[in-house]
């Protein structure tokens, strides 16, 4: 056995099944592991950015990490801005990041960089190896501590190919931190004693289990649910509780929180404003509102969140909840031109049970996720975590490796598609059932809307060349169909809705251009 | 004015006058104020690694910088690989790196990230403005700076909008360092007294200037002209002297370097192998051989590098070198069905005078460089000086913008290709005269070199799958014309030879399929 293959066994006895991949010269040894461990199994992506979205929709999924490989310093450069929103989502996965022959490290190749500095910039755990000997015990490490976020193992090449004895282990799962007694005793108070209430929900907290913890804690204390504007992954419709998103815009998300005597925080942040804006406070809860964590955030701390809000829940008494189904009107497929209403209302009406919905639409999708409350049982992610833009194709590869049988829903933007269009060739080649839907209004709109620039006419001649995308048009479905992801452009929501039926009903990937 | 006017201003005044942008919220200030001075010249990338590509190709045709306007953390992520490249080469680059309102850093909103840390990785100058008032001294000092390699400038969003009373003043230009008589002296001895000896030349003794005191100093010598394998620039043809480019393959290069008794470098690092290779040494260079510095390469320090191959010449006493013009045969268009061979021998054969080569062929162009020996005066660009891939599409990118007037020519991969794509689109807006041959030989031939994995069949499936990129094929002409490129294949020498011919007489880009 050489050092690849007892990292790649450590992985594998650990429960790994996945590797997102862009090799080079430096990773080979890795590469012809691969050939011998066929439990995990490698996918190609074109460019790293596709490997980093693609570990952390599949880890969204799986709720186990994903391995990438990575090649030194600018493979992992290429990835970091996904790998930066996979960490504020508190995503576990695990990096391999090659290097060059530890002995070759002095010359300072050209491709020799400090490839520590990168990672530590996203990591909670990060080593680079010093020995071939010791690779599976790191690899074990780093599985470990990815549990609460990435781990990245820099591996020279030399020790990938060295010999090694070692006896493969499997690695002890990490137990996460629990709530105390008292803590759940005192956040419980603090719901008691002060009235109007809210729970802020992220993280775990989002999850079936978590939802149902938590409306039986609404039940138990009339409650408001509230949850993170870009969640990692919420499931929603059937009978689970219902929970509000916060608005992204700060006066709409400042007046949503401005009532509660108390904000209870599970899985979640104290909510503070995406960007700031002259005369506004960072933080949208008033000074005067009393906030309790009950579970930090996954990006602060590996912690039991759904533990937590059981304990909760049992504390106040109530066994069940009661939830009543979801019993709303879900919104008709309206006619004519495709607007961004339109379009969003179309999904919500279109989309199957099951469905794994990505949301990277910006503006385009502002009211897709009201539109899609009464929808049939499914799971929404929220790409851009960290506001890093352009993680909706990846992540959507990944999710849908996950979870194969489940259709994937990715209502992408035209500007932030255009970061990481090779996902489609990763889409035609493992025949993911992914539909991409972009939503070609032409503009990069959320930097119109911040500037306020509603009427084309009135912006100077550079912001007219660095807001808006329509010259040339970009034409997505030559570009999908030259990916091999067959694709098809429409106007207006009949045609959406033909399109969509059939793309999810035939197996493979599918891009829909909605012209806005 | 405004803190973002000034910084524009101040960099306007310093000569530059180009931006290649991809704004986010944090940035707008900045957008608006490139509407206030028309003088320079935004030009939006759809992704950042192409504004960072694209900066490289720009100042190392204009010998100047460009400016990049990037989003916070992740936007300066996207753009790492290719800064890395521009760092190994010495590229003068100047980034405006936003950032959020200074107040709002320590609400830790999602964007949030250590942008310093990032950008130390690649720059020799970094600073976090601290206050608006100061940006016109900090962007000046980021210009002084640039002059030897890559300066970041992170400007808060609440500074850029800030009102500031500043008088815009040019920047003192960096004056490079020069070689002291003594060390002129010094590496003359050393040439005239060790013999058979070579001058290994990069950077700037690659320009016009340089080559021209480096062929009087072979005359003065008889040394032996080299250069480093991914030269950033290299000036060819007419009647300057023929340099022979050191051989990437290790055996190869250490053959070349065998024999010499002294080695003088000019730009260049002592050459080192670009990986480590079991058994064999870092070094290229034999153990007995005399290295002398004449001139640091330009990643270690700001040297005029010019300045000291003409003192060694005037030194040596030699006024003009007559240099043969070039008078070697061209080859003939080849016929028949594309080989690697035949595709390089068909550029070599067709390229007009005057024409930017950019070249990232990998593999498929290997023999290029030699069958080019003779063709009319032309600049030759390798991209990947640091070894990131997919340098190619973006660097030609600013390469054509710097020399409107000058055909570019990319020779790129059709794997090191897909990480850049998006340049076609800005290749198509700035309907810049780019002609794109894509050699697609449907895998990572690199790596299946590397591997030593000539025969398909011998491989293992996860090698297959990571080392071939042919299923689904890539239609680089269907992804081409999306992006409002044109574009055809061509599987015959004749047929490339047309369409090269039509790509470079017809003004704005084209793209070529080649299919290997």
């Amino acid at each position: 056995m050489n050092g690849a293959e007892s990292v790649l066994s450590t992985a594998s006895a650990a429960g790994l099944t996945i590797c997102f991949a862009n090799p080079g010269t430096t990773e080979l040894p890795f590469v012809s592991a691969l050939d011998q461990i066929p439990e995990i199994r490698p996918v190609l992506c074109l460019a790293e950015a596709v490997c980093a979205g693609a570990a952390d929709g599949y880890a969204r999924l799986a709720g186990k990490p994903a391995l990438t490989l990575l090649h030194l310093g600018p493979g992992l450069a290429n990835g970091l801005a996904y790998f930066h929103n996979a960490r504020r989502a508190g995503t576990p996965i695990v990096n391999i990041i090659g290097d060059h022959a530890s002995w070759h490290l002095a010359a300072d190749a050209p491709l020799t960089s400090d490839i520590e500095a990168l990672a530590k910039s996203v990591s909670t755990w990060v080593r680079s190896a010093t020995s071939a000997q010791g690779l599976g015990s790191d690899i074990a490490e780093a599985i470990y501590h990815a549990a609460g976020g990435i781990a990245c193992l820099i591996v020279p090449a030399d020790y990938q190919a060295a010999t090694v004895h070692v006896e493969v282990t499997s690695p002890p799962p990490r137990v996460p931190q629990a709530a105390s007694d008292p803590d759940i005793e005192k956040v419980a108070k603090a719901l008691l004693m002060n009235e109007p209430n809210a729970l802020f929900l992220g993280g775990a907290a989002l999850s079936a289990a978590g939802l149902t913890a938590a409306g039986r804690i609404r039940a138990a204390t009339g409650c408001t649910l509230l949850h993170e504007t870009f969640a990692a992954r919420v499931e929603r419709g059937g009978n689970l509780p219902n929970v509000t998103r916060l608005p992204y815009l700060p006066a709409q998300a400042r007046e949503t929180l401005s009532s509660f005597a108390a904000v209870v925080l599970a899985g979640a942040r104290e909510p503070v404003s995406f960007f700031g804006y002259e005369g506004q406070p960072s933080s949208f809860i008033p000074t005067t509102t009393a906030v309790r964590v009950l579970a930090p955030a996954p990006q602060d701390s590996f912690f039991d969140v759904v533990g937590a809000l059981e304990s909760l829940a049992d504390f106040l008494g109530r066994e069940d909840a009661r939830v009543a189904p979801t019993s709303g009107n879900l919104p008709k497929v309206p006619t004519g031109r495709l607007t961004p209403q339109r379009m969003a209302a179309t999904i919500a009406a279109v989309q199957p049970a099951n469905a794994v919905i990505v949301d990277e639409s910006i503006t385009s999708g502002f009211d897709y996720y009201s539109l899609s409350l009464n929808a049939p049982r499914h799971t929404y992610l929220a790409p851009h975590v960290g506001g890093a833009i352009g993680h909706g194709l990846p992540l959507a590869t990944g999710a849908a490796l996950a979870a194969a049988e489940r259709p994937v829903i990715v209502l992408e933007g035209d500007g932030s598609g255009m970061y990481t269009l090779q996902s489609l060739w990763t889409h035609a080649r493992e025949q993911l059932n992914v539909t991409t839907v972009i939503c070609a209004n032409r503009q990069y709109r959320i930097l119109q809307l911040e500037l306020g620039c509603e009427v084309p006419a009135d912006v100077g001649s550079a912001t007219d060349t660095l807001l808006n995308i329509d010259r040339p048009t970009l034409d997505w479905v030559s570009i999908a169909r030259g990916f091999g992801v067959p694709a098809r452009s429409v106007q207006t929501a009949q045609e959406l809705a033909a399109e969509l039926k059939r793309a999810i009903a035939e197996p493979g990937p599918h891009l829909i251009e909605a012209v806005l």
